[in-house]
């Protein structure tokens, strides 16, 4: 495509071209986003632009995925840094849709998964991954990636993205790419504008601490549970840090884990301050 | 296409032909069935193939469809009668996959419809529409209609259907056909094979109990209420027949009107014997 980035706001026009390039055979790159972008999606969408024929960035705060007493309301919305951002990447067209217009009057529709959404963040924020699902299926519909891109600092929503399109049969290839980090390791989040300087560095007691699980299990260490509760500990430490979980899963499943083998997934959520984060490391158990 | 069908079993293989077809420009007709295939498939069957450049018929007993202690190991399964009649009506593919082709393990996701998939039969039937509308959204991903067939005859299911299309932004359009019937006025149905002679004549009555309701309001009854409680009685009356319920609607919100007017739809379901069966008609109020 031509240098020049095309802003489109109906569903019904992007359906459109959507479905033109698909015809002709172009490869769509899809990287679906809350808008607020950062560093982490910079490397989604220029990966996108160096594999596909055309790059999609879709921005849409989603109001499914919040929960009540969430912030919805105060998610930063930074549209035309997100627009520079996602042009100087490569991007062809930015998709930024209305709530009403994603979910017009007598919209009644759900995507819901099992298993893998009622764990970990599901379980701590109820309904929160059938709105993910829910409103991925649309965006996919509408966009017809050939190929679709997320970030693995949402390890479990990549992991439920990819569920949904082997369970629905969306003919796309999920790419899921590394977590980009500040200096220090702070995992990149949109939520991290929300953090005070001195939260910031309280904060990156979660990738420390994962870390340190990791160096930890390359030392030896097997029992899943000894692996958790050193993670917990290691954060409980730091002060105005409030764990929601830490554990050691199958990197497919999201289950718990007894004894470490195979692929293992360290999970992560606390709140600093009134912000919520979350982090994951993948450790590899030989 | 040529006049000979081709049957399909793999998922996979189904996805890659209507994908090659959609991106040659073909208009794809499709009509989801489980198969024991009458009438009322029939003429589905013919409609898209008058509309459409190549007509795909999908034959799939639904498992997430039935509730337990529901007929899924008995319901009908003819698939030789069914070919041949697909055949015959211009059907130039039959999609019937395997169950685990399409529910693979580890399969996990619901599509879930809101109030629409509450009522009438979902009330009756809890889990029937999600499961509906999973195997729906999933083979219409394989399928890649233009169009989709499907009878009036289940009305609630039809609402549901354009309810998940326009939704999920399905690229399609939704073609409800009326009720085929046999003589004396019985809705074409796969379940109509359980019915002994004897039970056949008695199940007339839900047929004639809607005639007379329509009648009712054309000559001037608005009260939904004494519509629907008229037809409860009509039913009732006939030996061996037991209603399951009998109500006077909107067709587009299927809920009860106090007041007719517009479209109204007329549902009824009732066992007769061991089967169960629904019908409707609509009426247009002036």
């Amino acid at each position: 495509m031509a240098r020049s980035m095309r802003v489109i706001r109906s569903a019904r026009q992007m359906a459109g071209a959507a479905r033109r390039w698909e015809r002709q055979g172009w490869r769509i790159g899809v990287v679906p986003t809350m808008g607020a972008l950062h560093e982490g999606h910079a490397s989604l969408i220029r990966r996108a632009a160096a594999e596909n024929d055309v790059t999609i960035v879709t921005i849409f705060v989603n109001p499914l995925q919040f929960g009540p007493g969430e912030d919805f309301r105060r998610y930063p919305r930074t549209l035309r840094r997100d627009l520079a951002l996602a042009r100087a990447c490569g991007a062809d067209v930015v998709f930024a849709p209305a709530v009403r217009d994603l979910y017009p009057p007598g919209f009644h529709t759900r995507v819901e998964l099992g298993a893998l959404a009622e764990r970990w963040e599901g379980k701590l924020r109820p309904g929160h991954f059938g709105g993910v699902a829910t409103v991925v299926a649309i965006l996919f519909q509408l966009t017809r990636p050939t190929r679709a891109y997320v970030g693995r600092k949402d390890y479990q929503q990549a992991c439920i993205i990819r569920r949904l399109v082997r369970d629905l049969a969306f003919p796309l290839a999920v790419r899921v790419l590394p977590t980009v980090r500040e200096r220090g390791g702070l995992a990149m989040s949109s939520r991290n504008a929300y953090l005070s300087p001195a939260e910031r560095v309280r904060a990156l007691v979660l990738s420390r601490s994962l870390a340190a699980a990791a160096a930890r299990i390359r030392a030896g260490e097997r029992r899943g549970a000894s692996v958790a509760s050193a993670l917990r500990r290691a954060m409980r430490r730091a002060p105005g840090v409030r764990v929601d979980y830490a554990a050691a899963v199958d990197a497919a499943t999201l289950e718990p884990l007894a004894l470490l083998r195979g692929r293992v997934a360290l999970l992560v959520a606390a709140r600093v301050g009134r912000t919520r984060l979350i982090d994951n490391l993948l450790v590899d158990v030989p």
